[in-house]
């Protein structure tokens, strides 16, 4: 499974060199992220429901071209190492001609509504098995 | 009673035309408006452990001049109009050499546990009367 | 003239008490004020090669009701005041079932290649009379 | 060589989960960086002068803790590997009873006044002696 998320860049995305900002890519990777999840079957709402999030505890950015305002974005993600208690994603920005400016990788521990980590495979096998799914 | 703070400038503050965006000053009036009310002896701490918050409710920033990066900014606070349920705040940011670049005025409705209107006379008497020294 | 402009609120848009953090406005605003140009017929990119800029003099937020993540919004601009050398713009903040959650007022002095006040009416006519149309 | 910058949390820093959002580093360790070079002798204001820039090419971070707000943080920062074209900054963020919170590792390509590759040793042999004596 691969989710695409269009991302319209911001005027003060861009900094004094008019590229955007290298701190701004964060926040697009976990709007994609989020798409991702919510294709999955396993939206925001439902991970907030349950008290079940996604901690981020490594974040991996390459930086290949820059991008600028206004520019069309296209962030696509796709699922890496997955554990009952952890996940790997993957992503990578294009424009749209198809050339990559950014890839990213993060990685996340599952935690649960006491904040501590939380074995999906044995709390939630049904999302567990969409997250192997997509996975694979 | 009048507050200051110190405020550094950060390199992603300043948009294309190399100067701090607009949308950065309200994050610094906040950052002067917490330390008001620190000085007064109402600090976030305080208000957070009460479930008391002064919410936003109308904002008006003049801008005068431009701001870059880097550069030394102070911002001063005072009290304005203040009643059991509401506050007026008034502030300036200024250069090093005192020249007024930014006034805003902020006007908040105080809210209580419940998130619902808040009468701080009746409630916390004590900090209601130092509100009103530090408004006089 | 009034344009609408979607806006899809993000994840760190919200503050502790999970509601938008009232910075993120004026963010919002500028989004909806470039479309509000793009869709006269003035985009970014025309004022870009130009040298010509609405530099923001005065901004007025009322915070009326709070937005959360997820949630979609749709902002309306309408031109205010205008003259040769300065313009206002109004705003609205609705959810998708038509609630005013904020409104907004800005005020700009067109700016020309030398950063000084810029008579558009003297200087780009056709452009003038375009914001005349739109502002009636 | 190391430097320590002292980071003051800001309060929309935090997410609605009461924690400093991940985003947010990568703003603190550009600051951290920019101390790191003001240290060394090669200020953001000489490397404007000489439009020379350290380009962002890849930024590794790891998530050991979470920060809130109010929270008083302070950033190391020391060289790694480096080369006329190229340099590698370690970074971490302690609370203030020496807690590492964050780590980080930054690349960075030295770009020219043409925005491309640009090779230090050659252009700024003073510049990159104290590189050499800030890294070892």
């Amino acid at each position: 499974m691969t989710t695409t998320t269009k991302i319209e860049t911001r005027y003060p995305d861009c900094d004094r060199m008019g590229i955007v900002h290298h701190a701004v890519y964060p926040v697009w990777y976990e709007m994609a992220r989020m798409d991702f999840f919510s294709e999955l079957g396993f939206s925001f709402e439902d991970m907030n429901k349950l008290g079940v999030n996604p901690a981020m505890v490594d974040l991996h950015l390459q930086y290949k071209a820059p991008a600028t305002y206004p520019q069309t974005l296209y962030i696509t993600v796709r699922g890496g190492e997955y554990a009952p208690k952890k996940l790997e994603l993957l992503y990578e920005t294009k424009t749209e001609d198809g050339t990559v400016i950014n890839t990213c990788r993060s990685f996340h521990i599952w935690t649960g509504p006491d904040n501590r980590s939380y074995n999906l495979e044995e709390n939630l096998p049904e999302i567990y098995s969409k997250i192997r799914a997509a996975c694979e």
